[in-house]
């Protein structure tokens, strides 16, 4: 079956790549870098979309869609943006492809069909649709503008994983147009707010939210606000980001507006994104040895049920009950599948569910059907129990939160034993190399003391915490005062 | 106010251009031939994605994603469908821009970061499909696959038109394998009866379905099924296509499954899509002078209240009468907007709902709360009458099914009434001329005598239609011999 899994205290990356391919998320293209997703990959991303777009909406966002395509010129206009993203931009050249005559049948580039200005695929869109606002916006009365797009966009990474680094990848890019600075900055909190909510909530994923950085900063924004999250393996991973643009955008594409007072100002910003690397994030934070563990809130599947069975005579016994549970478990707006195949045996199907994730599975067999009773497995905590058969519809519906909730607090609870405060680089040393996680140490407020930890160690500012007490003390490294700790970590 | 549009009788075409615009469901970008669907347009293309994947998966079919990107060398794979696209296609060269020293500031393309490859940007997706496909097929029991993806593609076409024909476009695409030649048949047949079923209930648009001839078949297709709609100028579009590749692909990328029975074949394939440019076919079949007219079930705003009244006190009691109607109203599942903006008259409401399509549109002023009525009008026939308030839930929520019902209506008269018979090719060439539409005439078969009538009038064959009669006759250009009419339009 080729199930077998490299354990995580083995070798943790390639337990995550193994698990990814093995689970049908998702594989690996003959283009170098960007992935197929899978279809029950594609369903866990669907799910996540479905919330993270009704959130959108209910707080005023509508879908909009922008060109794939950013000409140079717009792509270079916000200086600092572009310098961001120029090292890894796919180019598109030519818009034709011919016979080559010297080699019959192959195709080459059509050297007479060079664009006059080449096209980024984007790789964000802010300049493609702050030249389209630059239209859309004369006066206070066309502000704000709340759009969100669900898009594919492009970086061109030189060492891709699956799901967490690839050169394509799927997100949602929000980009929002405001009359005041502080009504773009509350939108920016907003959206990183939704953003935790989401993953608290759905992914039962904890997150810390924060600021980051200048260093770490979005290219062209003000302030960069994010949400990091806590894998396994001891490594911190940005979960979503929501950025404050300032009139960055504004001023390189001209964008201003009549104010109510008569005058002419410039527009304030943001753009806020999630992208298919909540996929890896989910897969890291809750799976084990033996496959993934989805929180029941996005499994594609919630309930399996596997019929165990020697005879056809037993198969309908079975058949006839499993249905009966199947239509009751989806009155109660859960989603079940029987697994009535006969190519596989039970075994190969137990198997299968655990490295898929399906949070609880039903067995039942022949005994099951005279005693009344149903075999219950539960995936997360890979328990068995028998349950009467009448109320298993309400063991299921209520284990569906027990286990989202259960999920929520055994990541917590490893994530709050991994934040460690330290007060010496030493101690920041030892952490780092033996615990890993979230470290919170003092830092000076430099960007040159940020560089110099993340040389000497890997790890890097991941947030300045929003909920961050004031308190003085001395740059860990440097020991120049600061006025209070910040997250450290490795990270993905 | 600039509302104003061209009509249908002055420039068809101008009025296309110009309600798409005005009545904000796109516009054309800073990129050649790319459009931007705004927000409204979105929502409208959001509620038809909604429809068909649901029935996409109702009928088995699951959603996954692949590359954006196709290496020059899977592209080429399949012949005829490398040939079929070569000449439209984006292609990406470079993976880098840098600094140009010799013009400080600006970006220039990184010689250095030239591809070994070159990638194609996806005008389809068979092949990068049918290359991962390979892998994932092994024996009888790994078929049938049946995916569908969301994505956008691009063909590089020189003439754009918004929705019609852009360069970029949004679309679905369903790559499904099978075991046999009569079930990938089957497959395409019924892709292609969904298109419709689609397309004339919830577009409330007709269509006939046929099979497409040689010419006009997709580049790679053993046979193309399609559905033909009309438009108001006489013109055919084609709404959707489903196509029978036959084993084209499989063995273009060696895809082999051992049989049931022990033996290796290679595997049937369809594709089947609809894209953006049914956004296109919506607005030309039911708008008008005035603007949109937008059937019900895809309308975004299906019900749009506006308050007539010259004090705050008089808002205010309309207002609770409002509030009590949109509860009710979304009640009963509709879709309903109270504009009580201050921005704004109630005549410039009234032409803006116009434009945009809302099926219903109810007006309350003082002299309404007093006599307990509510001014209702209708889009599609410009019609206003009172209704008792008490009755206006039902009424409105009835007039969804008669208004959906009505367009579709009066659309399959229009059409019926412009598919004319002819015999001779002086009677085809006058009403093609004169009335356009559909022309029935029997043709010889041959690919020579398609394209001499496509050179001589620009019609082409739109459909061989599933059902037309077997009917001896003689063709309308050499009068040889023709087993059965078929469809002549000149065509988007």
């Amino acid at each position: 079956m080729g199930k077998n899994l490299t354990s995580r205290e083995q070798d943790y990356s390639k337990w995550y790549n193994e698990l990814v391919v093995k689970a049908d998320l998702a594989e690996n293209s003959a283009v170098r870098g960007c992935m197929v997703i899978k279809p029950y990959g594609y369903a866990i991303w669907e799910k996540m979309q479905a919330e993270l777009d009704r959130m959108f909406k209910e707080t005023g966002h509508q879908n909009a869609y922008f060109p794939l395509f950013v000409p140079k010129s717009l792509f270079e206009a916000e200086e600092k943006n572009a310098e961001g993203f120029a090292k890894e931009c796919a180019v598109v050249t030519h818009y034709r492809l011919k016979t080559d005559e010297e080699n019959k049948g192959k195709l080459i580039v059509d050297p007479a069909a060079k664009l006059e200005e080449e096209l980024v695929v984007r790789p964000t869109s802010e300049a493609v649709i702050w030249n389209t606002y630059k239209n859309w916006i004369q006066s206070y009365r066309d502000l704000p503008i709340l759009i969100n797009q669900w898009a594919n966009v492009v970086r061109w990474e030189m060492r891709t994983r699956l799901f967490l680094r690839t050169s394509e990848f799927l997100w949602q890019e929000g980009h929002t147009a405001h009359a005041t600075r502080q009504e773009a900055l509350a939108e920016t909190k907003q959206m990183n707010d939704i953003y935790a909510e989401f993953v608290e909530n759905f992914m039962a994923t904890p997150v810390i939210k924060g600021a980051k950085t200048e260093n770490e900063r979005f290219a062209g924004a003000e302030e960069t606000y994010c949400i990091e999250a806590l894998m396994q393996d001891g490594k911190a991973l940005q979960a979503g980001t929501s950025h404050f643009l300032g009139q960055n955008f504004a001023k390189a594409f001209d964008v201003k507006f009549a104010t109510k007072e008569g005058g002419l100002e410039h527009v304030w910003a943001t753009s806020w994104g999630v992208s298919t690397r909540l996929m890896g994030a989910l897969v890291m934070t809750h799976s084990d040895d033996k496959g993934l563990v989805l929180p029941p809130k996005l499994a594609p599947i919630q309930v399996v049920i596997v019929p165990i069975y020697k005879s056809e005579e037993q198969l309908d016994q079975i058949s006839e009950v499993a249905n009966g549970l199947v239509k009751d478990l989806r009155a109660k707006g859960l989603s079940v599948k029987f697994d009535n195949r006969d190519t596989q045996k039970p075994g190969w199907k137990f198997a299968q569910y655990e490295l898929q994730g399906v949070p609880v599975r039903l067995a039942i067999g022949p005994k099951d059907i005279e005693k009344g009773t149903v075999e219950l497995a539960r995936r997360d905590t890979l328990t068995k129990e028998f349950v009467a058969m009448d109320a298993v519809v309400e063991k299921v519906a209520a284990l569906m939160e027990e286990i989202q909730d259960a999920l929520y607090d055994k990541a917590k609870n490893y994530r709050d034993e991994h934040i460690t405060k330290v007060e010496s680089f030493d101690e920041f040393k030892e952490v780092l190399k033996k615990k890993g996680g979230f470290i919170s140490a003092h830092w000076d407020g430099t960007p040159e003391t940020e560089n110099k930890i993340k040389e000497l160690t890997k790890a890097t500012i991941r947030c300045v915490p929003f909920d961050r007490k004031e308190e003085g003390g001395a740059c860990v490294l440097t020991g120049k005062p600061s006025m209070g700790r910040v997250l450290f970590a490795k990270a993905y």
